[in-house]
């Protein structure tokens, strides 16, 4: 029996109920270490190419990671991944919760989805079994009303529902999967997936925890950083005020994406703020599985209708269905929320496409008769809040929207693509690169589209902060670079965090707790790897893990048809923002290509992005080599 | 001020007796390490291209490495470099003993030396402070005479004497430094730099010790070697056995190199081996700095005129003044080995040059004529012991050999080259690469020639092994490869452990005390560079300065006129071994290529070789991008 995981993986085909386990030894774990790792891993292993992400072919996984469940503060993570019906790439996406760790202790690292329902299901897992169950009754529901009845139906209030509402059953092309109401694999559309085989939900529950091989230390672990958290100004901060600092944070900076990326400040920021929240309708502070950190907002408000059943909004919440849109109604972005989070969407997505069809509107590309009437102007709260429940229904115009602003803007023709802020089909999350070139770097080259769980925030640090002199040091870099500049150097700094970063989505780490974002160094990440699972472990170890899945997913797209064409952004971030305090700046193109070129390089790609046979086989990927 | 080393530099120009002290920070130890990253750091930096090695421009480069002086076992070594007068490359060899941690007590990390001395002279470094003193009286002495006479001069019998006798001052190619006459950088011909520079010695005395971050977790490192070492097979048989245990172990595979390499075993070993010295001529164990493993021998005959003062045979020498040359006398072997000592000759490279002669002589291609009227058979031990002498003289054809066997052979001609087995100009060591394919590889691409020094050994280890458990999963390999295989899993076991060598010869950490030869997992090598920098380092970090290492090495060599083309094996080696239990064994030459051009690609170096500016720029190198 291993220490902190199961060594199985429970497959289910749908199509014809059948269930059974897969088992894995030590030296597999180790070299895909589970979440993204694991889920690339199938998807390469066991999709047929080219098959339609919403048809019966396409996989889901659903993939706990090495260190999920362990009792440690940011260790809570899972992720859903399955070829994306948003970009037609590798889908991928985390979300931090319970339901990770309740997982493992039902038996089971990870569960392959196959398959179509012939009606709609929902899938009861519970220690060390698993079941197919009708969801009839359920479908339609909404998440609230559809966790209520199963928690019922099984008899058990502590089991954890990951599910979607009615925007997956509708296959809404950014659905994203919820669970416990408040936790979300957001984007790529991996929810429009579990519509598409009619998988309402997956309910796990285990009473049986995953032994730690050194728990003493792992207790040690824990504790540190308990107490590091109550020191770290980023930590107090993420307590305080949540990721909702952003807001004014950004601002301040110039780079708060306003106005569908025209701006980079909005001059209603203090309206949608943190202190608002706190001030206004900041009911609970929560946190994830053994997180002393607590960061998730809990918001109430009878009188607009908020339950706070659904938890509050994040910083990209704020910002895409806020100053994105120009909306400065907190109120309102906490109900726009609430309706993505019922109907499951991904509220950067949605925020995203409803700030296309704005500019559009505005531009006079769109009219009232494309909109259903409603006047989709850049601040009409009403008008966003209206428009996600058209989508949520894929009602009218939101039927259009459904489908993400590549393919809306494709529908609605009129030189309306020119609106669209998208890299590889999916909408770019609230960070501005024209003031994060490393963030910029990641949009470009993450094979899961424009995604901001990649890299690049800490590449800008001084070189006095915490951050990094935990994080950059170990991995043999020794001098900060500036957040505008695309030097070799920061090419390099990059890459390595690349890499660490993909093992966080590999082991189902936090980017908030450990470092580099908070109060953990490296040693005591390795460390708690080390005492969970017993593994030996090194920084190189998990660093190349982190390696190998970002190369896995590359080769997994390239099998798909993408090619270096694709690692682009759209042409707004290369002129210069409109207003604020970085008025005028934009990314020079070549700058970026330049350092895609050398990323590609660094990576042991060729020149058009493809992984040389040598790096696979320097990666131990003999299996993906062709011949 | 710094833990763990000074950050101070010595810079002595012998040309005008000039001293002063160069200072460095954090980052650049980091980056280099010391040792032989330090070295090939200066060789690029200030070292004109293609300068002859024996000319004052060349520059002697000494350098303790980042651990060396820690209190553990195995932390006491420094490296000597140079352009090679033997190879005409990357000169570097390091050695062990008490000398690498007296420099750093005597307030430097390295000395730096330029330009030539007008008359003999030696440098003098103690405690801060250095001189030059006139070394007129000790030139033409053996290291012996040479020791105490510098000792009485400066009035302290504690003082280290790294230095060289009189086959250094005669510019023997393969002239070795030898510190406390008992050990030596052996290879390259670092002793002929010396002198060509007239530097007979350089004497080093300290006595504030280099503090230590976190000395308690050091001492509890050092402890907790100390423990293992009594129970782990492998140190306790270097303690009871010496290195000599290798001569009937290798025998028994069938690859004790024997008459030049023609054979694989040698059917009188037993007399040479480590049993039959600790019946007879052992006196003594001793061990270097701080270790508690021992391995070092003393041998004494006042009969045979064995002087206890110069140690005793390592398996190297026993295997090149004995089975190579079929002698399987061990009082001539330690006879010769104490020649060696005195001169400061490689005896690698001698026994190399005299086993050459002696296939040249039995093919006919030598005579009498030639030999000053030596039988210079196989097996003729007392002529074996005549040519050490004239060599170290530079006397008769002892002048000739002294130009190592490349160029012996060119002096020669008659095809005797055909007998020659070196890579790039330097003699093989006592390894054969036809039963352990990863040294080979190593032989190959090493740009030092033909070391044993670089990598390989544990390649071969069962997956059971303390050793293969301890280094290679923190590695991300899980799966150990055959000893005579070029897969791809081999070549990439080879490249990470390359990075893990080159670490250990610029950190100054002893092959055999830590992983990965005997009982010391990386964790508490990494915790000791820790503990005695207080550096927050890693696997990652020190691999990659490992990688930084030998990719500079490339750089150096490519600048040098090496190419690609340089990277082979003797045609020997892909012959077959003519007897013992790998009878008909050879490597076959594409196989070797194969792994060869797969070693450049997993080193981000291009199919001739050169490392791209990407990798450089990757590595920090953005320096020795050429623009």
């Amino acid at each position: 029996m291993p220490y902190g995981y199961n060594g199985k993986i429970l497959r289910v085909n749908l199509s014809d109920a059948s269930i059974k386990t897969e088992e894995f030894d030590e030296a597999f774990y180790r070299t895909y270490m589970g979440g993204s790792g694991l889920i690339v891993y199938y998807l390469l292993k066991e999709l047929k190419p080219k098959v339609d992400p919403l048809s019966p072919d396409n996989i889901l996984i659903f993939a706990s990671g090495a260190l999920t469940g362990a009792r440690v503060g940011g260790m809570c993570r899972y992720a859903v991944g399955a070829k994306s019906p948003l970009t037609g790439g590798f889908g991928e996406s985390e979300a931090g919760g319970f339901w990770g760790p309740e997982l493992k202790t039902a038996g089971f690292d990870a569960i392959v989805i196959e398959g179509k329902a012939e009606k709609p299901v929902y899938l009861y897992v519970k220690d060390g079994s698993a079941e197919v169950r009708d969801a009839s009754h359920l479908w339609g529901k909404t998440t609230g009303e559809t966790q209520e009845a199963i928690r019922n139906e099984v008899g058990d209030s502590r089991v954890r529902v990951a599910q979607i509402g009615p925007a997956g059953e509708r296959m809404v092309r950014f659905a994203c999967v919820t669970n416990n109401l408040k936790h979300f694999n957001g984007r790529n559309g991996l929810g429009a997936v579990m519509g598409s085989k009619n998988l309402k939900a997956v309910a796990v529950r285990g009473t049986k925890d995953v032994p730690a091989a050194d728990p003493t230390t792992l207790s040690e672990i824990a504790r540190r950083l308990a107490k590091a958290v109550q020191e770290n100004p980023l930590a107090k901060g993420l307590y305080e005020w949540g990721t909702a600092a952003a807001v004014t944070g950004n601002n301040a900076l110039g780079i708060l994406p306003t106005k569908n990326f025209h701006y980079g400040e909005f001059e209603k920021a203090q309206n949608i703020s943190a202190a608002r929240m706190v001030d206004t309708i900041l009911a609970a502070r929560e946190g994830c599985f053994a997180c002393p950190v607590r960061c998730k907002r809990v918001v109430r408000s009878e009188e607009h209708g908020i339950d706070p059943a659904y938890g509050g909004p994040e910083y990209e919440t704020l910002a895409a269905l806020g100053s994105l849109c120009m909306v400065d109604d907190l109120n309102a972005v906490a109900l726009g929320n609430q309706i993505c989070n019922q109907y499951t969407m991904d509220t950067i997505s949605a925020g995203m496409v409803i700030a296309w069809a704005m500019e559009c509107f505005e531009a006079g590309i769109l009219t009232k008769s494309d909109t259903d009437g409603i006047e989709l102007t850049f601040g009409n709260a009403q008008a966003m809040l209206q428009m996600l429940e058209k989508i949520g229904k894929r009602e009218g115009f939101g039927d259009i929207l459904a489908e993400g602003s590549v393919r809306a803007a494709q529908k609605v023709g009129r030189g309306s693509d020119k609106c669209v802020l998208a890299i590889k089909g999916q909408e770019l999350p609230m960070h501005d690169p024209r003031g994060k070139y490393a963030v910029g770097l990641g949009y470009a080259t993450c094979e899961r589209g424009a995604d901001h769980m990649v890299v690049g925030h800490d590449t800008m640090l001084n070189t006095e902060s915490y951050s990094f002199v935990n994080t950059m040091p170990p991995m043999g870099v020794y001098s900060p670079t500036s957040a505008t500049e695309y030097s070799p150097l920061k090419v390099r700094t990059f890459t390595y965090l690349s890499y660490w970063w993909s093992f966080f989505n590999e082991a189902g780490i936090c980017q908030f707790v450990p470092v580099p974002r908070s109060a953990m160094p490296i040693s005591d990440v390795l460390g708690a790897l080390k005492a969970y699972t017993g593994w030996n472990t090194s920084l190189w170890e998990v660093m190349k893990a982190g390696e190998r899945g970002i190369t896995m997913a590359r080769v997994f797209n390239l099998r798909e048809g993408f090619s270096a064409s694709d690692d682009k952004f759209p042409e707004r971030l290369h002129q210069p923002l409109e207003n604020g305090a970085m008025k005028g700046a934009f990314v020079p193109k070549e700058d970026l290509n330049k350092a895609i070129k050398l990323y590609y390089s660094m990576m042991g790609w060729d020149e058009n992005g493809v992984p040389t046979e040598e790096k696979l086989l320097e990666l131990g990927l003999d299996w993906l080599v062709q011949k």
